[in-house]
């Protein structure tokens, strides 16, 4: 399903395409796509060049981990991501001198999942990240070192039948995509001073 | 200059050519330019839509608030950002029910920050981060509220001659980009178990 981006200026179409949808298919991904989605997080910039992030895929093969991660999805997650035929947890990792997990390592990390935003749309799929998961839980699925600090789910796949979605979720699939104008966080020099204010 | 990503696998071309240069042109952007690159921040993706993000920016236009942010830049930031026509603060804002800054501002921001990035190697222009500043300094110089956080500077413009930069420069603008291979951080269902294992 379409839902572009209702912009009040053009931006690149792999931009305004992309959208968070809930339903999604559960025909797997061709494997070939694999590669190429954590290849265009790989190039992503970061501090230092200390590319703080990290992945653990969990494809719907029927397996245990499958299972297990599906389960520590919290809220209406758990309603609509087990169709996602691709889950991946995306982790901070600690800055390499310091051995801690900080600002840099989020914000650097929301880069590399952008990137493979933008690739996905490309490919023709759609991306759902969800920060509402059982972090804990995660972490023992997935094994994960104590240093790192699992940040977003992602759900990964084609376009689906959102009438299969309950009543709640139809209504938000369906809704339109609201952002702030520009004119409240984009300023001249100065807080407060819009670069470009809201016509009078 | 074109510094193609030496990828393993596939990705967009503007994935590939993005790259963060240090030998901007001086020249003027088209005004036309600076509405589609926050429009592209704009519809980045956020945790529950909060869009935790700001920018200051600061064209040079030789007044006094750009020679002062010009100040706040540190290190070897200080000899070639100033050359770029546009340097702009990133900022990460509180959550606006929490209200404070935390994890998911950071992420949020880079988020926006590298659609930002997309639409500008779409229009042809080259992006270069840089967490070397004062952020003291360039609180105060944009007036920033305390409840928010300067992350990046970024520094925006067209590409330059090199030959200008100084010589610890120059060879840093022509050195091979690196990243870690995907078997490093990309795992298959548990930490460690690589989904794309190197070659033996």
């Amino acid at each position: 399903m379409e839902k572009l981006a209702n912009t009040q200026h053009e931006i690149h179409p792999l931009l305004k395409a992309r959208w968070s949808p809930r339903a999604f298919d559960s025909r797997p991904l061709d494997p070939s796509v694999l590669p190429s989605l954590f290849e265009a997080a790989r190039w992503a910039p970061s501090g230092g060049n200390n590319q703080p992030w990290a992945f653990v895929v969990f494809p719907a093969d029927g397996s245990e981990a499958r299972r297990q991660i599906e389960d520590a999805l919290t809220g209406n997650n758990r309603e609509w991501a087990p169709r996602a035929p691709l889950l991946v947890l995306a982790v901070a990792m600690p800055h390499p001198r310091l051995g801690t997990v900080g600002p840099y390592s989020y914000y650097d990390l929301g880069q590399a999942v952008t990137q493979l935003t933008v690739q996905a749309t490309a490919l023709g799929l759609f991306v759902h990240q969800m920060a509402g998961f059982d972090a804990d839980k995660a972490r023992q699925v997935a094994g994960l070192p104590d240093t790192c600090e699992p940040m977003v789910m992602i759900a990964i796949g084609h376009y689906g039948d959102y009438t299969h979605l309950s009543e709640a979720l139809r209504e938000r699939e369906l809704a339109p995509r609201v952002r702030k104008p520009l004119a409240e966080f984009v300023f001249h020099a100065r807080w407060g001073q819009s670069l470009f204010p809201a016509p009078a």
